[in-house]
Order: C-alpha cells, then structure tokens, then sequence
C-alpha cells in the first residue's frame, strides 16, 4: 500500500507526523510507501533526524494549507493545490492507495466527497468514532457529517459501521444497536421509528434500541444515531476524559488507540486523524488505513448496501 | 406550601421517601404542610420512627401503585386512583400546592398533562435537567418530553430554562445557549438553523450555538437542545458519573443537590425524583419545589411566554 500523508494540517507541524510515519516503517519496512505531501524543505528537514535509507518515500510538494477555521466549502476551489486536496488528487489519479490528514475535517470531507465520490449505493457518506465502553469499543456514527438524516441514511450507517466494525476491531458479528430513549421498541422518535423497521427487516445482526448509557457501559459494538446528536455524545466524551485521566483507575480514553478515523462510504480509504494527533495516533492511523485496504473494505461495503437495498425495492 | 407526596414510586421504599421528608420538616417546621399519599398502614409504621408531633403532616390512603414498566399512557386510565395519580389530584383540587413522585417518569408526567393541564400558552411541557460543569450548574432541557420538536417549542424551552435558572440557580442573567454542532451561526441542523433566528430576535439573553463540550466545561447556565438529544446527554452524564466517584478530585455529580426536577409548562408545581432518590434528595426537592412556589415560577413562565409570543405575532 502507498499512503499520501498530509503533514501540513494539525496543531502539532509535520515533525509529528513525520515521526509516526517513521516509526510505522521501522517496524513494517517492507509492508508501506509513503507520499508526504506539503513544504518539501520542512518534510527534509525533519527526515534528516532518520535513517530512511531501506524506507519508500516520496515527497510531493506543495505549497497551500487549509487552515482549521477556513470554509470546507469554499477552501476546496479557492485553496485547490492545498497539501490536503493533493494528497486526496493522488489517490484519484490511482498513484496512493489511501491518504490522511490532521486537518479541518469539513474541508477533508468535501475533497473526498469531489475529488473521490461515493461507494456505488452509498447515499452519504459516515464519519464513525470510537466510544471506549467499559465492555469494549463502541463504534458510533454519524458523528457530524449528515445532521439531518432519513432512515434510509442510518440503515447504510449500520451496513458501514458493521464493516468497520468487523475489520477494525474484529468482532465478528457486531451488535448493531440504535440509538433513542429507551430500550423499547416503542420508544423514539419518528426518525428511529421509521428506522427500527428497516433494521429489524435487515439481515444484520440489530440489536434493538440501546441508549446514551451504553457508551460507557457497552453492549453493542455499533450503535447508529444521526449526525447531530452523534456529535454531542463525541464532544461529551471528549470533555469526560480529562476528569477521568487523573482518576486511579485505568483511564478508558485513550484517543491513540485507532489514531484515525475514515470517512465510509468515500470511493477511496480517508482518514483524517484527531489536530493534536501524537505519533502513535499517526502510527496507528496508518494500521487501519492498512486494514482497511487489505481486507477490501469499500469492496464489502458495496456489496453489503447492493444486498440490502435489492431486498428493500424487491 | 402544602406538598402531596407520593411515598409508593421509586426503588427504595416509602421508608427513604418518609425520613427525607422529615429531614426537611425538623429544620423548617412552621414553613411546609406534608400530605403523605400511599399506603397508610406503611406510612404510619414508617412516621412511628419520629416525633412529628410539631409537624403538619396529614395521609391520604391509596391501594394502586404505578410501576416503572406501566405504560404512561395507558396506566392513567388503568389505574386511576394510584397514589401518583391522586398526589396530583389534591393539586388540581386545592387542597395542596406542589406534588413530588419518585416513580414512573412518563406516567408522572401523563397525569400532570391530563389532571393539571399547561400553563397558558405553552406548547409543549418540559423535563429540564441539571449538569455539573466546571464552571457551575447548566440547566438543560428537554431531556425526553419532547422528540420531535419545532423552533418554537426550543424557544420557549429557553424561556422556561431562563425562569428555572433565575429561581433555582440564583442566576440573575443566565446566559443560554443552543446546542449545535459548532458555535458559529451557520452550524447545525434544520431545527437548530430555525430555532437560531427565533433566539436572536427574542430579549433572552442568548449567546449563540454551543457545543457537546459544555456540559462538562461550562459557559451557558441553560442550554437548549430537544428531547432526544437531550435524553441521550442525560444518560451519558448519569453513566459517566460512577466513573468520576473513584476519582481522586471532587466528584462534580451530586445528584441529590436539586433532588428534584419540575416539569416546566405544566399548570402546577410537579415535581420528579429519581427513583433511587435518598433522603438528601427528597429533601432538597421540596426546597426546589418551595423555591418555585414562592417565586410564582408559573405566573413568571406565563407572562413571559406572552411577551415574546405577542413579538412574534406583531
């Protein structure tokens, strides 16, 4: 696999990145190439403190950088050389396999949602997060890419995040469990109403609603919701971990675990790893991109929505 | 103030439910009447524990009981003189000013709906929470009530979230928020966009969207969000918080220092305690239910839900 990395994003500079690049090749030498893609006399510099002599790297320079607060809509035709959107452009042109970025996240969905498309089927694209319930890793989503949504749109999350599920943290039959107000199929609203029909009808393996308890306290591996209050439960968790980082008990948040989020459902592998990212978050971001290029994820994707869609027309 | 309460819903028995009423009574004799409602055999063998001779306390005897699995909308009809039901009753009758429950949330607020109606010109009757940030109490409603709202029921949950602050929380100008996804104006989604406008050109004192963070970090004393993503928040909070306990910082979830939540529109003081409520709890829910009282909290609601309505309308 050929990666382009994007080190001109985040809060950190490109030594960080760099640095979990590096540290991703020391030890899988023969298993990556790796395209850094921003200011090549910073992308040098910061190589020089290696040996990168038995590595693959390339550099693509570049000289525009999408910043945190700019437009995710009007940055992708004002800044369209940006390292980002190149680092996505190479993956189109079919020179990398994946790309990543620390940076803007609105920015980096737009890109790919242009310059990549979407999976065959996919009628929007999911950004997932990962909740560190104390029965495992709950992956949820949407977590912010698509705030208003029809059922439709959270029975293709489901079909996504079981996929990831399956690859990222090899469960083999997910939970799928949808979020509402309470554990009873009755209780909702009329989006989860309409959608408790379609996964129910589903051949996944749903679990029924599960509420915001089971975050913490686990008992689905993927829980669905839309994209605004997928938001919140992100943000709230975020908030938690520092009051519990200073507990004596272990500290269950640990945002280096997986170190990069894809967005599902792009016609490409992006991951887009957290501004203030260290090199393990980098390091580990590259271990799923791997993943999911190995095991053919948007293959499966596709297949999956194919499957359960034709039984929803039929 | 004469307070019907309910000693028969909840997990811990009329026993807890008693002796925090009494906690109250012992330190504020000549300011509260109590009318126990339930089983008069149980309430008596648990008031043969205490010297209430210098206590107004008088016992209303019922023989049905809500359960916690009771459908809400149907155990109002099935069974019509439950001790919740009839603490409710005396409201509608005169005979007492505020009732308080620990049992059956959606049944509790069913027969508050039916037997005491809303407050004059509100829409929609509201569950209001209280999370401990960092920076002091936000008030945030709706936390079930309400699933599907339109903007102007988040308005006036705002409205009624800014009375509740200014009588429980002594704040004098809260600030409130509206929970978004990000806090610039155009972040959210169709119900929040909306909702942004009716906020900006009402006298609340609102300071924009605010995000998932704020609940634990603080920076609006009430935000507003609607039912299902309040819900979620909640139990969130509620799971988070045994995590905190073993912390060795101050534990900032205190669930029994409010004890109680008013449904807020309902043309009455209708007061909810968890159903694992403490004695602490119960009696800090009668000085939040003596706080409304006092402050005519309803009459405040009503007027100004007129006020801003009547803007709207001109």
């Amino acid at each position: 696999m050929n990666i382009a990395i994007d080190v001109m994003g985040g809060d950190n500079g490109p030594g960080t990145i760099i640095k979990g690049s590096i540290d991703y090749l020391s030890e899988n030498v023969a298993d990556l190439s790796v395209t850094f893609v921003g200011n090549r006399d910073l992308i040098e510099k910061e190589l020089s403190n290696y040996n990168t002599s038995s590595f693959h790297i390339d550099i693509v320079n570049t000289t525009e950088v999408v910043q945190m607060d700019d437009s995710p809509s009007s940055v992708f035709k004002t800044k369209p050389n940006s390292s980002m959107n190149t680092a996505i452009k190479l993956q189109a042109e079919g020179k990398v396999d994946a790309s990543l970025s620390t940076g803007n996240t609105g920015a980096l969905m737009v890109a790919s949602l242009f310059i990549l498309g979407r999976i065959d089927g996919v009628q929007r694209p999911t950004i997932p997060a990962i909740a560190p319930s104390q029965k495992g890793n709950v992956i949820f989503l949407d977590v912010g890419a698509n705030l208003d949504c029809k059922p439709q749109h959270l029975l293709q999350f489901a079909i996504m995040g079981e996929v990831y599920s399956k690859i990222i943290a090899n469960e083999e039959k997910p939970r799928i469990g949808l979020l509402s107000v309470g554990t009873e199929k009755t209780k909702g609203n009329e989006l989860t109403s309409s959608t408790y029909k379609l996964l129910e009808n589903s051949d996944l393996n749903f679990i029924g609603n599960v509420e915001g308890y089971s975050f913490i306290r686990g008992g689905a591996e993927v829980i669905v919701c839309d994209g605004f209050v997928g938001n919140t439960v992100l943000k709230l968790l975020e908030s938690f971990a520092p009051l519990v980082k200073h507990s004596a008990e272990k500290n269950p948040f640990n945002a280096s675990e997986f170190g990069g989020t894809p967005f599902l459902g792009i016609n490409g592998i992006c991951l887009k790893s957290h501004g203030n990212a260290d090199p393990m978050a980098i390091k580990n971001a590259i271990v799923t991109a791997k993943k999911l290029y190995s095991n053919e994820a948007n293959k499966i994707i596709k297949n999956h929505i194919k499957d359960v869609f034709d039984v929803i027309k039929s």
